[in-house]
């Protein structure tokens, strides 16, 4: 077999944490495997490099920063690279440009173009164990070196596993798998043995940090097979793959699992005229300063003297450039005022099973108000229905709707309610 | 004029000096120079590195080592790069791959073999100040990383200056030039304004530190004009550059330095049968175990019983691998015993002015006499003598020569006896 693994910053915090990783990655190759490591800088070394470049400069640029921090995973990789060969096992380390990682020129926030892993396949070959830098390239125009942005080791195994016609992809983690719902909020949340590329998807877009949108993106893609599991214990965690053949889809539950977002915020425009244009005008204007709207409402109802109100969420972080963008529109569209509210969180529940089941909506909507949850704003696709509640709300509205799709632990057997999907 | 600026590891110890590292490029930026800077890692990087690595595995593969410890330079060049385009000017760092420098696959001790400065040049053809990370290159055959060993940093500047076609290149060290002597055995010592690539060359072969003998032999080979001056201060230091012009060769003394080196330890082979072949058949062991022996001295007067002693000096590291190379031949020679004394230090004057002045050797030696330092062994070239003596004689001897030879600071009228060399 051939196996591509990724061990995260926290696996590699320090020397005895690189020699634990060695480990494994020797016991993967004694079973007579072929095997790829993508590995993360040690623990700190980001937030260290970025300091001392804050230290030079208040605004360093992109390309400096990407040359600065690519050295952490380099570092990183030749420790494992040598611990790997104390272990008398030969491992070569490589960098991501020498991986043969070719991304675009967006310094910070680069994404994988291509794959060309000739040195990686020529040391396979000598029966090498291969180490790669995660979260670096080199870009295909200007041949700078690049880093991928967040989440981008797990992106660089899945590219590489993919490259390499690798049988599958591990991603460990300091987590056990993909869980029904946040364990630190729900005691009663299962891990998910396996769960496909549609559903994981939904599931980082909904807040789910173990594994990052564009990796999941990529293995659907690819169709590779991803084994996210603990680094820290040999039992199996997530496998999320193509869910296809009669034996992986014998018991789909409803719902999969409920998942949770903090990080957004909610802007209000007060007083919009109700006029023809005005709100693709103001969405114009959000999407050119690059935010990601999520959710947006329209409050018809509440039209009064030929204005309403409109609603939308976004990233926190996008705050300063969306006030920003409203206010320079503010006497073209004729609005009132503009309120932001960060005390909000999105609760997701998702599961293809909602394709075949009718009432999910209903049973999700009754759970909340069960539990005295207001719901604020809502957003469905075809297997998630998510809402905007107020912060405080979030962890009861995951708790009730974990309970009322029977995801609890101790209902385990009753959940598995036959879909055929 | 094009300009390389080499700034060794105590000149970026931190961010401050950074900075102030910046700001000396930046300034000779404004004169109107293309500048290329070739930087070290800072402070105490590399050894933090290297402890990475023992804490991973005792012996770690030089390739592995060699892919860790160039991340040193990365940080600096890329820090450095930030600090200048924090004071508004544009600057690219480029590791030594990217800059062309492409060596033998020795790791650790790699040689440059040839530079390809095509990236450089079209940085500076759009007006960028360049910054490449010393210490390092790419191998030609396996297309690894590879570092150049000691003084490296100064032969990347050199050899880079040369593929550029720039005047000249300054080294910044943390002392203000070439000194006639070690000024902290000789107060009197005095800064060397200029020196012949010769000189130089017999002086850093002598023990003189300030500049590494592979960077003088490239700087002689390429004729390129080496100034070696202060990174804390703007005064100027000793130029090292070919002197041939009428003006500079105005006034040469008969002896420019006194040079000296504690690294040196003495071997004496006692007893060996005076038989044609036992001198050569010791010689060729010493060398086929790489150690470089300075001097020799066969005691022909002592030979009793048809044999001899036969003394040579080594660098005091290679003594474990000089001592097991004689022990396997003991038996076919047939010597008695070995003695290893690392007891001794090396006192030279260099000088190109000896060509044409005879008794140097005659005053040297009466120095020494007068200065009761018994010499051990004796060599010499065309414009050096050397001397070994007891290492407690080290400084006695190097004051004796400064003085016999006119080199103290007080006499620098007198000292410039003219030679027209």
């Amino acid at each position: 077999m051939r196996i591509v693994q990724k061990f995260g910053g926290s696996s590699v915090a320090d020397a005895d944490s690189i020699k634990r990783v060695a480990r494994r990655v020797v016991a993967t190759k004694a079973e007579g495997n072929d095997v790829v490591v993508v590995i993360s800088a040690m623990g700190d070394t980001t937030d260290e490099l970025m300091d001392l470049a804050k230290q030079v400069s208040p605004d360093p640029r992109p390309r400096e920063l990407d040359m600065l921090l690519t050295a952490g995973e380099r570092i990183s990789a030749a420790l494992l690279a040598m611990a790997i060969n104390d272990l008398g096992y030969d491992a070569r380390s490589f960098t991501g440009s020498q991986a043969g990682v070719i991304t675009t020129a967006a310094h910070g926030d680069a994404r994988i173009i291509d794959i060309t892993p000739g040195r990686i396949k020529s040391a396979l070959e000598d029966e090498d164990i291969v180490i790669v830098a995660g979260f670096q390239g080199v870009s295909q125009t200007t041949k700078d070196v690049t880093t991928l942005g967040r989440g981008a080791s797990d992106t660089t195994a899945v590219a590489l596993a993919a490259a390499l016609g690798a049988d599958y992809c591990e991603i460990y983690t300091d987590v056990a798998g993909v869980f029904t719902a946040d364990p630190r909020i729900v005691p009663s949340a299962r891990r998910i043995p396996q769960i496909g590329y549609e559903e994981m998807l939904e599931m980082a877009a909904s807040g789910a940090k173990v594994l990052h949108l564009r990796c999941v993106e990529y293995a659907r893609r690819e169709h590779v097979p991803v084994h996210v599991r603990s680094s820290f214990s040999d039992k199996p965690g997530t496998w999320v793959k193509d869910i296809e053949t009669k034996e992986d889809s014998v018991e789909q539950p409803i719902i999969s699992a409920v998942a949770h977002d903090r990080s957004e915020a909610k802007i209000t425009i007060v007083g919009v005229p109700d006029v023809i244009g005005n709100a693709s005008r103001i969405f114009r204007a959000i999407a050119a300063a690059d935010i990601n709207v999520d959710m947006i409402v329209q409050n018809v109802s509440t039209v009064h003297d030929g204005r309403t109100d409109i609603s939308f969420t976004l990233p926190q972080s996008a705050e300063k450039e969306a006030l920003a963008a409203l206010a320079a529109i503010k006497a073209e569209v004729g609005f009132e005022d503009v309120i932001f509210n960060a005390a909000i969180g999105k609760v997701s529940v998702i599961g293809v099973g909602m394709r075949t089941h009718p009432g999910v909506t209903a049973r999700f909507f009754e759970a909340l108000a069960a539990a005295g949850v207001n719901i604020d704003m809502i957003s469905t696709s075809e297997i998630r229905i998510s809402v905007a509640v107020a912060s405080e709300n979030v962890d009861k509205a995951v708790q009730a709707a974990h309970t009322a799709f029977e995801l609890d632990a101790e209902d385990e057997a009753i959940v598995y309610a036959g879909t055929g999907r």
